[in-house]
């Protein structure tokens, strides 16, 4: 969830008798994955489905999906979220202002740190991200969450790795539009019809990458623009949805948006119902603000929408997500 | 270059008629990529060498190389570089305190960032991180380098991905030793005879991973211990090792130490000439404080070394480097 | 300076036969203090009249002119600026989820820091903050601002102290507004007669301290109404209000703005003219982003308007400027 | 509390009938300043308090009492806190490199951040950093700390300021010492006979500063010298000394130490238990890592050994503790 905080009720809703409590319905995989269960649906990726997967290397095509971090346009991020922040510590003008001399033999090295957000460019949300009723992902109680978390943070996850194979669904282009509009609600229905129209399918472990064209926007439009009156175009709740991530076994879900998810869904009383149903209660890994605009027009012009993808978080004990630079090979 | 920084030139280090004066011998691998030189040797990695490389996905078993951040053992970087620090923007305790509340339809969320060097874990070096003669690699003037780097950051590494061939030489296994002495200099014809020993071979594009057993030695003898006195073993200088690495095509040295190389060579009066002849003037891309204990127990068990390797570093833009949690797959 | 960086040369400025191209015109106060030139203008607070502004103190009222930082109204600063951050490293929710334990006796303890600008918050400029035409104050060259200051940082005026005598020009009230206008010019007219119609006066070292209600406004109307078309009233530029500071040997100027002068004088074809020719060319000490609110309600009250003021910059060697909270007492 | 965590219990102390289990005894002032409870024993200094220390200025000689900070001799800190950090934005290499250009007008400036930690330099201790028996000063439940301080933090403290008389006592000099042996245990006997030898007295309000020694022994020895088996010497615990701040209305006690006390008293199973008795039980306020040579020098010379005090923390919303640059004025 990387979006701007709401404080109100989403109150435009249309409120109808398909609008439905928050509730977890029974539909949790918690108790499904007994032997890794901090990496969720990640388990669903196996040893064969990794060979798999990495026979999607035809071509040796590589996308790399990270955003930039320092980026002269500025860099998208929640306006809650502290920005990122680059720390210089030695720079080749100590050397010309005799700050420090080159070691013996002449090297001298340019160094340097940086802060950044976990959630604060493209990246990877561990499991104990989210809560509802007291409980993360898989029952655990809040309470591993009371001073960084010592369950499900983004550690166990970067320990696994990602590695696996993707589809990407390029649901603007499916529509024709450059990006799809901030409200727009991605319905399953919608979402299938775009895969289907690629000719393209799902397997067990899939990551489902989600093209919106917001990311770009936020470049083209800027960060005023792009965060007045704040929404992103995504998938919205449905009970079908949720389902149909459980039944098909997959791993994880992506998008060039912040949020991954229309912030307010017209279908359910709550903000960011899909941290909740399919994260917490699913296991599902979410990874936000990815760029994909080059693999898109790649796969535009071959109409080969799967290929292997990998994603690295940084094993930050107890963080509750960490930036990445996803690579997708074709 | 990760270790501390010395103040002496290595007074005991035996002077004879082979230690060289620093110099470049015309050994440079500058005008050789002019499509894409910020990459240095990573052009080395053809788009067949990609393809070729994931055919080496045979079993589906993973290992990532990031050590951990925030380790309850302590974190091995070098005492000159600041530490990792975990920000923890708001934890369950500050629902429970009443501070924020959940969101409408009960959604709470823990959030987070984080300060880290880029040379102050596993991470991948920019070729701007090193200076000689006021002179980066390709012969750019270091005042690219004077506020941070406008040219040959990390950022073009990051935006091309490392998706290469890797081997594995496991010289400390070689040696029949948990790790090597700290001075411990690793020839190049014992880099090679350890190569031979486990039938594995070089190719073009290749990353050569050396382990030596520095890093868990870190975390057994703890950061006192280890920094006392501190050397690490590994590769020293020599005009064949240079050759070797240029005639071959090497695009990248990685190893389980801070340094990626023996700090003071017995064969030149320099510190860290590796990081002059080989990153500086060919272009190599150093991988630096991997972890390598759970890959060589795996090669040694099936006595295969060699395998897919993913780094993705962070599009940082201007940074002299990058964490990252290399993959390596069989 | 602390206000947002401006691209435009001030388009809507009346260009006229008045407006001043930049230059020093010869007044500077470079050479006048050999003993100790980085603290400029400080040196008119001789022991003298430090007694004497001590001698001030008669009711013991005391009143701090810092602003909160990390206030739930948000903090002032350039949006250019990063803002600051709390980094809590231990909270009792540690102890109560177990993952520290009070040490022998019971001793538990909060512990934390944090990250601030240091023009972020209500700050004291050091000497070295501003150059023109390649020169610092005093004539320093500018390269002893390569890499942070080596010279005439905030550190020597941290390590003198300042304590004063001081004096509110309360123009807003002299005027009978609640805060002059974004644009409003004050004139060494308007401040002359302002402290005249106090029935204060000025003496040489003293800090004079401008009262235009804007800091006050940024709560009020919040960051987004505060920073667009930002611009905050204050002093001018004026070569009668240059000769003025010099002439009266003032030590010091405070404001309850970000950028303690106007940032487009209408009288010059200069941003920020004041801190080059204030602050760079007569070392005079700028004190920005007071709270002066309290301090103004009692000097209306009692009709004295000036005190003992006493600033401490923190001994940050190579700063360029101090968080400070400063302490005016009557 | 500022040195290092300690994980045993102390077991060289001699332990015996004098060594009294830790508890409260009925030894607070909980309840005694209703008006303003979360700045403790500040209470004390009524407005006339405050007028007659600033009569105590006479000379107008000036002594701050903050150490630097990005020293080049290094900071004493404790090794398990975050060093400071320097952060620049912005250096006069930015132009030389074309990275940006002068303001219209001509002005370029230095711009700056920096991270430190709250009790990581010269500091004054909020009265919610220390909690026993899951309880604050005032008797405040520790939930206040659950997520920062929203109780007793340091910005209570930094609103009301501190402005009082202070007395200097020697007690390094007092014992013919350079500096104090870093196991001495200064006792309330030994105490009163400096501070008598001094020809000084204690008056209601005042703050007590303590000279050991150790700060500028941490220059001489270095960090590693100076935390080998880390102890200082300072004020241990007496039941005598804790009645005898209590009833001579002591607001503050300072020392040039990090931990401004014996951090295991001789005479009691606790660690640090003057943060317990006087700082959580009384509310006194605590200084730390004072330097005080070139005051004590004066003192010295002029046998005067009481003067004015000023401390100004950070209004640092929530946080433990904040750096200050305090003030002595004779």
């Amino acid at each position: 969830m990387t979006g701007p905080r709401e404080d109100h009720a989403g109150g435009g809703r249309p409120a109808g008798d398909d609008v439905r409590p928050a509730g977890d319905d029974g539909r949790t995989s918690w108790g499904m994955f007994t032997d890794n269960p901090e990496i969720g649906a990640l388990n669903f990726v196996t040893a064969d489905r990794r060979v798999a997967a990495a026979g999607l290397v035809r071509h040796g095509r590589v996308f790399t999906l990270g955003i930039q971090i320092f980026s002269e346009r500025g860099d998208p991020l929640s306006p809650d979220r502290p920005r990122a922040m680059h720390v210089r510590y030695r720079d080749w003008a100590h050397y010309l202002a005799g700050r420090c001399d080159p070691l013996p033999g002449g090297v001298a090295s340019v160094d340097d740190g940086f802060f950044i957000s976990c959630h604060g460019t493209t990246h990877v949300d561990a499991l104990g991200h989210i809560i509802a009723d007291g409980t993360m992902w898989h029952g655990r109680d809040a309470r591993s969450a009371a001073a960084g978390l010592d369950w499900a943070s983004v550690a166990p996850l970067a320990q696994q790795g990602i590695f696996c194979r993707a589809v990407l669904a390029d649901v603007a282009l499916f529509r024709g539009e450059d990006r799809l509009d901030r409200d727009h609600h991605i319905t399953l229905a919608e979402l299938l019809s775009a895969i289907e129209a690629q000719s393209a399918h799902i397997q067990p472990g899939d990551v489902v990458l989600v093209r919106t064209g917001s990311i770009p926007w936020f470049y083209a439009a800027g960060p005023e623009e792009f965060f007045r009156d704040y929404s992103e175009p995504g998938l919205s709740y449905e009970t079908e949805l949720i389902d149909w991530f459980r039944d098909n076994q997959i791993s994880g879900l992506g998008s060039d948006t912040l949020a991954n998810e229309l912030p307010e869904s017209p279908t359910i009383a709550a903000q960011y119902p899909l941290h909740r149903y399919l994260l917490r209660n699913l296991g599902v890994i979410f990874h936000e603000a990815l760029w994909l605009e080059d693999l898109a027009a790649d796969c535009a012009r071959d109409h080969c929408y799967d290929g292997l993808y990998i994603a690295a978080p940084l094993k930050l004990v107890g963080a509750s997500g960490s930036p990445v630079n996803p690579i997708f090979v074709k």
